[in-house]
């Protein structure tokens, strides 16, 4: 299989710039070898307007008039919408029925159509679409625009940082930690780039291991607060991370809890609870982690109020 | 009165690079018109640290090993303390008996040494420690030099956004809207800038209309939740606000509550009061304001975790 290149990030940085924030390094007040890179501070509030602005840059100009498509309710959906408003391309985001209603509110805030269905039907159903307007299936992470675009956090790190030892990045279904593992180990190969994944969910790690994709069930991964995380690789995203991650590390609920209300109170972001594992291990799980000059990247900040609240108390 | 000028501020972005963060401009989800500067991200919390910064870089190479002093237990004095841990400079700040204890630990927490006396002593106990000592005594905001550190807000606020129409700013003691407001009508003399205070210490709308300073009581301005903006301008920054700022508004204790809450949730930022009134400014004024492309000043982010949780509920 083939791998995306550090060109395709480069070629997605040239495309995201002028809709993503071009996030900072944030030392971090209570540890001199971290610094943290907040993409929680994006427009939708997480990294996935990287990869999807990209992808909808890359769409044949013959076939973008058609719109795009996604099946995802959680930040790619917004991060889609927003993406495609952006470039002025029609966008349509199947959602579960059931689904919370400030998700649907924001989908269609973005300007997106909102499209319900039984939960069982939402990836059927994108490909209805798509077969039926000729519209392009954006999938949340697996795809090669995608994954180039998250990639360009990794780009911006080694700019900001260049001596940077250990990059640490949360995996959900792979395509950040892949996207940022081909940009670092390309600039700075002697950086070490380590996933990580909640106990709860460490479906990758296994992946890793087994040398395969290992799925586990919705009833396992559901156990786990990191909503983000719950799903599992592709083979794409396991065949980057296999030849590019230099590791794996596990935290629990509970030091995921501790570790957002460190970011709100010590970092002033807000932070939903997948967007907290990086800086969980390095916070408890240090001594499994190489040294050195550390960035955990902050994936996203769309958390519920009450959620919040509930760790700052 | 001799007023700072833009080769100050510019001379300012020299001395603070690499201590202070290069804060992003970020598009406020529910506005068009909207971006936030988000000074809230700082090391310190607060965008105190650009003026402390250059004001310990700019003393005397043969004074500075005698170290720094002030007199502020608030977002300055966490600031001076730590510019002066990065430039190696000993920093004593004078705190007043009964100030929290999270403030008091902070500051030791940057290396600084805490002097705590009875508050009407504050400032004659710092004059005292600068004589006797020999060290410097950085103010808040009655200093050339904290004035053109805070100018570089707007420098790069120009620099992202070429075609700003109007800056918000936050005014307390004037230092940071004097700074601000210097470098953005030298840059782009066709943008507004316009003072934000709440309407509870609106004493620097009161001296701009008196062509003097005006003071509050104490017992008057402690009725706001903006605590960073309960201090009266000085000569010199009332100088710096006549000659260069273009309005000022005032905000509610509602007002600014509705604004904190908004920007936790929509854009992501722990915000303390006084952070929140630019913003609250063109959500609930905006008929009171110039139209176009606006930027409010995010200055800070230290908020106690219950007056956070309590406005999320």
């Amino acid at each position: 299989m083939e791998l995306i290149s550090i060109e395709d990030v480069r070629a997605a940085a040239a495309d995201i710039a002028g809709t993503v924030v071009r996030t900072p390094l944030l030392p971090a007040s209570w540890d001199d070898a971290l610094w943290l890179k907040p993409e929680s501070l994006q427009p939708v509030g997480s990294f996935k307007l990287r990869g999807a602005t990209h992808a909808v840059a890359r769409i044949d100009p013959a076939v973008r008039a058609r719109g795009v498509v996604t099946h995802s309710s959680g930040n790619h959906g917004q991060a889609l919408a927003y993406a495609a408003r952006s470039a002025g391309v029609a966008c349509r985001v199947v959602v579960p029925e059931g689904a919370p209603t400030v998700k649907v509110d924001r989908i269609r805030a973005r300007g997106a159509e909102v499209v319900l269905v039984p939960p069982a039907r939402r990836l059927a159903e994108a490909e209805r679409i798509a077969a039926e307007t000729g519209g392009t299936l954006v999938p949340p992470f697996d795809d090669r625009h995608v994954i180039a675009g998250q990639g360009t956090i990794g780009l911006e790190i080694v700019e900001d940082l260049p001596d940077v030892d250990v990059v640490l990045v949360p995996v959900g279904g792979g395509g950040l930690s892949s996207g940022v593992a081909t940009a670092v180990k390309a600039l700075r190969p002697s950086a070490a780039v380590i996933g990580v994944e909640p106990l709860l969910a460490a479906d990758a790690r296994e992946s890793l291991a087994a040398g395969e994709v290992v799925l586990w069930d919705v009833e396992r991964t559901q156990r786990t607060s990191a909503d983000g995380l719950r799903t599992h690789l592709s083979d794409l995203t396991l065949a980057h991370l296999r030849d590019r991650l230099d590791g794996i590390v596990t935290v629990t609920e509970e030091e995921i809890a501790l570790a957002m209300a460190r970011l709100v109170r010590e970092a002033r972001l807000v932070v939903e609870p997948s967007g907290a594992v990086a800086a969980a291990a390095r916070l408890f799980h240090a001594d499994d982690l190489p040294a050195g000059r550390t960035v955990a990247v902050v994936t996203g900040g769309n958390v519920d109020p009450a959620v919040l609240a509930g760790v700052l108390g």
